[in-house]
């Protein structure tokens, strides 16, 4: 069993969802002060990034831009998924991040966003601390 | 010199190879019962992904959206191979899962894949592990 | 507060900029033996990646491919930096690479690279490191 577990739903086939502060609950939780925290996507068509969380234009921009560079279209497998299984191996299935103090080390502008690409689905949320 | 080092041979220019059994194997060797374990390409033309394993027809898809994305055309670089160089920082050169219970946590339909972009190839493979 | 920082300054909108000796540094400072370094990136427009550092050819054709696969038209956050951000998301926060004898462990034509999108501007690079 992973460390933490979290679940949320997601609401359209293509969506980032803030999951900043339930990744700190989880490094608190943990007792974690120094080290790393691990936000892992157990899921093959969802996947875990860091971007803006300022103008929410820039997520709609980035799923976008993400469609524009995998198309899907002229794909074999069956459950006509393809493009969101190649955009999870392009955005990636974790992130890892620094904590100190007990505190999940971001920039200003940073949240940590989990990438539905096949929604909307019931999802989960695994996270890691290693340190001391 | 890393923790565990393993080696594949690819038998064609772009192949996803599953190497799951063979990290779990060097998981099983280090001792690890919790804590993260990082797989990691040592190349430059190759990377590390995590995506689904059922259908063998996923692989073929995100390798021809690989190809979409990043043509191999109108490039610089004498050997030929700038795709596989970005294909690689794209994918990334390493993945990071959770152990606990002494076993890579995985979810239902993910498996660890060797992303080879510019084979055949002899290839390395390298594991280290940091917890308990 | 991040175990270390250091800057770079950039001086072109997109750019490759090698930190491997100043990661190596945070390394060494660190006393680091064995373990796990993590190179993390706290902006959102600029990335960190490892790849080729033999021919600049390499960057220069990553970079224009990067550009092919995320054209920067068509968008809607008003700073106009959008592909900036989808190339973030796309190549990465962070990297994480194997530490040996105090040693960061990288293939032989291994660097790793701060990428700018959205440059020229001064930016930060945080190192984390666990392990023994």
């Amino acid at each position: 069993m992973p460390r933490t577990t979290f679940e949320i739903s997601t609401t359209r086939r293509c969506e980032l969802v803030d999951v900043t502060s339930k990744v700190q609950d989880a490094v608190r939780a943990a007792g974690l002060k120094s080290g790393l925290v691990v936000v892992y996507c157990p899921h093959t068509t969802a996947a875990i990034t860091i971007n803006e969380n300022a103008d929410p234009d820039v997520r709609t921009d980035l799923l976008m831009a993400l469609e524009r560079a995998v198309p899907n279209e002229g794909f074999r497998h069956s459950e006509g998924n393809s493009d969101a299984h190649t955009k999870t191996s392009l955005v990636g299935p974790s992130v890892t991040a620094i904590v100190e103090d007990g505190q999940t080390q971001l920039g200003t502008w940073q949240s940590i966003f989990f990438c539905e690409f096949d929604g909307p689905r019931r999802r989960k949320v695994w996270v890691q601390t290693v340190g001391a």
